[in-house]
This record gives C-alpha cells, structure tokens and sequence, in this order.
C-alpha cells in the first residue's frame, strides 16, 4: 500500500482493510525469537517437506484440544505448508481438474478465488444466504445451485469463523453442508483459521460458540477436510505457515507429491516445535488475544452505536461487517449504481487516510457495506474510525 | 533415508547421494543466526511475496559481481521463491502449457523431470552428447530432436555448471544453445545454481572457468532466464530459497501472478538481507567453501585414482560422475543387462553402508556410473569410499 500510516506519517492510509492481529506482537515475536535464532546443522539440509513429525503432532495436539474433534487427529492426518492461501490451491488441486468448482456461501473471503483459480484452475459458484441469517443457507439454496453446476461442482467450501462476517457456524447449518456433501458424493472444505480466535460466546444475545466439523458426527469423514495455520491465530501472516487435515490418505498422499513445491523451510519446523510445545504458553496467549480481541470489540461497537453505524455482530476472528448504505446515500445520492457509490465512497476513505474492505471484495451481492479489522492498538482505530465518521 | 549414518550410528548408510555441501556449516549457521534471532513485527506481516526490495537487489549484487553479466542484473529482474525446485516449476509455468517440453542433454538433474512434470505437466526430450565430449551438443543433434517434437518444444534446460558432471559448459558451448533457441524462437532455462561453486580452473588440463550465459553476447536476454538460490553455494538446501532471473518483462509480471503460492517467509528476507549485505563476507565464504572443495576432491580422486576408478574430471559443484562399468561387470557378469546390473550393483552399495546415485537416476542412456558428492567431512567421506571399494 503507498503511503501507509506510521508514527513517524500520521497522515498516511491506516490499514483495517487486511486481515492482521497486530495486539500480540510482542509476546508472540519473544516466543518466536526464543527458537528462530537457533539453527541447528539439520536446518541447512533438506526436511520432510510436509511438516516434522514433531510439527505435525504438535499442530495436531492444539487442534485436538481447541477443536475438540469427534475423532483424534493423528499427525498422519496433518500436512504442512506455506501459508493458508497456498494450502486452499493444493487441496483444491488435489480434489479437482480443471474448470471444476465449489460452492461458497458469499459474500466470501475473496482469496478463495484466486487461491483456488490461479494455479488449480479452479472456479467458486456462489451460494446466497437467507433473509434472517446472514450465515444461513438451506439444503434448497444448496440444491438449486448444484443442479445448474452438476458437472463441475465438486464440493462446498466455508469460512469458520466466517471471513467478513467474524461469526461462527451453527451445528445445525454445519450439518447442512454436511448431509449435502455425502449425499452428493462430494467435499466440504472448512477454513478453520480463525479457530481460536473467538472473544465473545454470543451472536444477537444467543449463546454461540466455534463447532469446527471435525467435532461433529461425519457420515464419512474423508470428505471433509480442515485448514488451519499461524498466520491468524497466532498473528503470524508473515511466517506463511499453513495446514491440511483430511482423513482421507490418498488426499493426503496426492498433497505430499506436491509438497516440495509448497513446503515450509526446515528452519520452521525446528521454530514451530518450541512455539507450541507447551500447552501452557499456547493456554495463556489464546486467551490473551482473545481478551485483547474483546476489548477491542466493546470499543469499536460502543463507537459504531454512538456514530448510528449499522452492523453485523460478530463473536470471533477480528473483523466484522458494517453497513454503510444510508451513509453512502447520503454523500452520493446520484450515483448509476449501489455498487459505484460503494467504490466511489471506498475512495474517499482512502482519500480521508483509512483504508477498509469494501463488500465487493467479498463478491458480496448487496453492496454498501465494509469489512473493517479492529486488531489494532485502540489509539490507532480510534483514530481511523474519525476518518471513517469524517467521511459520511 | 531409513538407518542414516551418524557418529552415534556408525554403520548406518552415508549419505553421498544427496547433493547437500557439509563443509561449512559452521560459518553458514553464525552468519545465519546472527539475523534469523532478530524478527521484528515488519515479519510478522504479510511480505512482499517475490522478495524484497533490499533482497532482490543483494541477489543482483551479488550475482554481478560472479556472474560478471554483459547488462548488469537489476533487481527488478530478479524474483525469489521458496527453491530452485519450485522456481523450475514457476519458470516452466510460465514459458509452456500443460505438454510442452524442454530439450535437456542428458544425462541429466534428475529434479528437472518432477519439477517441470508434476504441477506444470510439460516434459523433458533428452538430447545426447559428442563422443569427445561429456557436455559436447552440436546444432544438428539440437535440430534433429526439435524436428521430431516441433509442435511442443518451448527451449532448451540446462544446468551450468552441470549437474551430475560437476564441470562447466565452454562458451563455445553455450552460444550453440542460444543461437538454436534465438533462430527458433524458444527459451534458455539456465540452472546456474552451483555458478559460485568453481573449485578449480581446468578441466582435462584445459583451463576451464565458469561462464554464465549472462555475460555472453545475448541475440535476445528475453530469451535467457537463469535460475540461482542459496540452497548451493551457500550450502542451505533446507531454507527452500531461489531466484529466477529474467530480463522479460512479461516472464517477471507472469511469475509475480503466483508469488502468493512460491514466496520466502517474510524472516526471510530479513535474514538474506544480512545474509548477503556484506561483499568482504561473502567473498570469504565463497572461497573458503571453494578451497575445501578443492581439497576434498583432491583427496577422493587420489584415492579413485589408487583403486583404479575411472571418474570425469569435474571443476565446479560438488559431486563427480564416476565410472563402475568394469567393477559391475565382475561383480554381476550374468545380468540380464547392465541397466539391472546397476540397480544390483546400487544395492549392493547401499547395503554395504553407502548411498550414491545410479546414473538412472540422471536418465543416462549408458549404465554404469554414479554420481558421488564429495562436499562431506574427509573422515566420513574416505569412510565411505572404503565401503564402496569393499563392493567390488
């Protein structure tokens, strides 16, 4: 981005448009520099490629105890590689040909589409949501699009925690995608990369709380298949560590003939295994980060309300969806179009030095509304949310 | 590899199959730690994918000052990825389309196959070699082969110095390449990936120096894209980092379309920066790790010599071709043919308690000689040659 914000150019752009948790940088930079500086003669070789066994079973001892799934995830079940985005291109290489497709309930993080189309060829056939749940999406809905895809369609791909909206699934809506998977012989992929990153055990005052799939009854579990990764969690988007975890060995063994094409460098692995090899530092840095989160959601929904701003609640990950359509009316009321307005307005804010996520990013249908990270020190957010006020 | 010999497992294989340099890692892990214990938030954040500004141009740096280019090498004509094995990927990506092909002389980096066939599906078409020369391939056995796969050769790929020979191509050599690929409008893929480890300056008593197709008189640089990384020269195979070089707009703005899937993490690029900031460093590295390359190749070809092993001089890299057709034939005089032979005779090798690789493993059209890397510590190295002069 040119001219971003810093200390030294307040006037710059402040960034709340890319997903990054910048609340924990430094406990997490303590603990990575512990072990990073400390490369050993096994770094300088050549490593397994798709993770150490360590590694492996590490990331495989957090997941069973944050995601509590039904069945134990072995390390065997686990390959590592660069970084999430990274990760979504191989699994859908691995379950896909070309020109085939998922469906993704939108709007959606827009990095399912170029991650799955750049390398893999493959495409996303939206899904809508229903009139009361921004996250609903009935067997119908699900039916409907499938019988115009039939050919091509080859899974159902989510965001939980879902990417903009910063709200978990229910079980119930899991066991949508679920039933609709097995009955149609195909894959549901859950991005589960916000998975401990929830602050808040409510969603519109009900009680809500993160169900990753793996914890649920799985007709087969080899058509489901989890990602995960450090880059949020752990605030670690730099770092490009990411994870696969399928039950089905021959996805696993496909994704391993890719692996020296996408794996991370050895180096990782030895720093991986001392970043979550105690259970304790992981213990008390999630819930940190979670009350971290959480301040930062009062504040930023105490301002929202003060300022008549309309949104979403959210309970994880750290952004959440606002509606700026009243707003933008008011400052275009002549644009051709919703969507014009909504770019027109994009920059202004740029122009006014804040820079959040519009909904067409999100290939969002209605738009008019942002996608706005809040993990930010609060003096910095309060700053970008004047800019933002100072721009309806 | 199963049973590995360590000093606490003494009879388990050594390992000189693996192209991997040993002799300086204690020097390589100083200067890496010095850096890589230093994260700060900037790496925490999602980088610039093909590698930083400051990166990009001590890459070029130092690759002016080695490979002496005609035009200097501008970092923006530089992009960085995670190995030369994916950049060999991305290069073929964006040269070819799914069964394309490349000529390659063989015998040949075995590597180039599975990188160019596994994700971008374009293939190899060996060509032969002069019977006076190892590395000798005239214009008419270039024509004769494009003639037969006109329809999808896109270039000719090379590795310079060449791997398994360890010996650099003349620039009579080279200009025979280009001047083919400029008529036909194709590409040169240059590996150039051992261009800083030349351990001698003869070959056959003839002076030979290594020559970059970079400092030659280029018809169209556009056509000439090298590879080159640290994995080699500075004997860090595990850190998964590569360059390809390109003075094509085009190819660079094509490769930067998938940096999201191939980049170094961002620690990366600090620890480059440090890595290669200092040319006294570097320039001291390089022939420390060239003297003792020498040395040991010294020491193995005065023991070759003494057990009547016939082997190609080699100048640069670190391993040799040697030659075990008469050794084979006396240990397995009934084998149905010597391709089987050789598979025997590596077995044979291999339960003894070495591993060196079979010239199958190159795609050479003649059984009977393996490839062995030298660029091991002296005692474990003559450990090894012993086991090998015990198959006999």
């Amino acid at each position: 981005m040119a001219n971003p914000y810093n200390e030294n150019n307040i006037n710059g752009i402040i960034n709340l448009g890319t997903a990054e948790n910048k609340l924990n940088n430094k406990e997490i930079l303590e603990k990575i520099n512990e072990a990073h500086g400390k490369c050993q003669d096994k770094d300088l070789s050549y490593g397994t490629f798709s993770g150490s066994e360590k590694t492996r079973s590490n990331i495989a001892k957090v997941l069973n105890r944050y995601l509590k799934p039904k069945e134990e995830i072995k390390a065997s079940q686990v390959f590592v590689g660069n970084g999430c985005g990274p990760m979504v291109d191989m699994i859908g290489t691995v379950l896909s040909n070309e020109g085939d497709a998922f469906i993704v309930p939108e709007p959606y993080y827009g990095g399912f589409n170029g991650d799955l189309a750049t390398r893999a060829g493959v495409e996303v056939v939206p899904v809508g949501h229903t009139d009361d749940d921004v996250l609903g999406v009935t067997e119908e809905m699900l039916e409907e699009v499938y019988a115009k895809n039939k050919d091509k369609i080859k899974g159902i791909i989510i965001a939980n925690p879902n990417n903009p909206y910063g709200r978990t699934y229910t079980a119930e809506q899991l066991l949508v995608f679920i039933r609709f998977v097995n009955k149609h012989k195909l894959h549901l992929i859950s991005d589960e990369i916000y998975a401990l990153s929830q602050f808040r055990d409510t969603l519109d005052g009900k009680k809500s709380d993160f169900i990753s799939v793996t914890s649920l009854d799985l007709p087969d579990p080899s058509r489901v298949h989890i990602l995960w990764g450090l880059s949020k969690d752990f605030c670690m988007n730099g770092f490009r560590i990411g994870a696969i975890i399928s039950r089905s060995l021959p996805v696993i063994s496909a994704l391993k003939a890719y692996s020296m094409f996408c794996c991370i460098p050895g180096s990782y692995d030895t720093m991986i295994e001392n970043l979550l090899d105690s259970d304790e530092w992981i213990d008390n840095f999630v819930s940190l980060n979670q009350k971290r989160l959480n301040d930062n959601y009062e504040k930023i929904t105490d301002s929202l309300k003060k300022h008549n701003v309309k949104y979403v609640d959210a309970n994880s990950a750290y952004f959440m969806w606002i509606d700026l359509r009243e707003q933008i009316k008011n400052v275009f009321p002549n644009c051709k179009s919703p969507a014009e307005a909504e770019m027109q307005f994009w920059e202004r804010l740029l122009n006014n030095g804040v820079y959040i996520a519009p909904s067409a990013a999100f290939y969002a249908t209605e738009p008019g509304y942002f996608r706005i990270c809040f993990a930010t020190q609060w003096n910095i957010l309060s700053l970008a949310l004047e800019r933002i006020y100072k721009s309806f």
